[in-house]
């Protein structure tokens, strides 16, 4: 089982590499992960159709950042972490609060990602 | 479905009731609601095994507080907060991060939860 450590390494690329490195961001997922993103959605699996969410996010936004918004929570070979998405738009910054739960392979790698957000959650961050 | 803010408002109950009230606390949950806390231990059916529960934590510590540490993410019928435990041992306090996972009934009743939280990150607070 990977360590708690291990864990939370990933976590940590999860959240930086999201903003400019596509391929470090994808090379986290196992080869058959499943992404709920957000809950209730279609489930997207493997690494092409969660690069289609990379590239959604991307599309909608020129400036993305993953900002951690407190401790991730690691039971065995799961995990729970809060974040907030700052998205710049021409200088207009949006954040919307996240908390996303995971499932890890034995080598810590995102076998499994639900993410618990709402958009109307969405709020403007002071300039 | 409930909606989003019934479901804060169970949450912010939840926490609330924890101190010093187990039957206000109980009613949040359905007859027939599940909790594993922490993941991975044996999970608890229904109000008799979610009490002990309740009768476990406050067996340990004579004062137990839970205190929201960020926003609740609500999405659809379920939810996830982040939320600290500060337990008063003969005046040292100690605290743990907690991130709690629900899914909810139409009336807005807990049908389940999960609990990540590790032993391990258990912390002294200041005086």
């Amino acid at each position: 089982m990977a360590t708690s450590d291990d864990i939370k390494a990933t976590i940590d690329n999860y959240r930086a590499h999201f903003s400019a490195d596509r391929a470090a961001w994808l090379a986290l997922f196992a080869a058959d992960a499943t992404v709920e993103d957000p809950i209730g959605s279609d489930i997207r699996t493997g690494h092409e159709q969660i690069g289609d969410l990379w590239d959604f996010a991307h599309s909608l936004s020129p400036s993305i950042e993953l900002r951690a918004a407190g401790p991730t929570c690691v039971a065995g070979n799961e995990a729970a972490f809060p974040f907030t998405i700052v998205n710049d738009f021409d200088g207009t910054r949006m954040a919307i609060d996240v908390i996303d739960v995971m499932t890890f392979t034995d080598d810590a790698k995102i076998a499994t990602m639900r993410a618990f957000w709402d958009m109307a959650a969405m709020r403007e961050l002071e300039p």
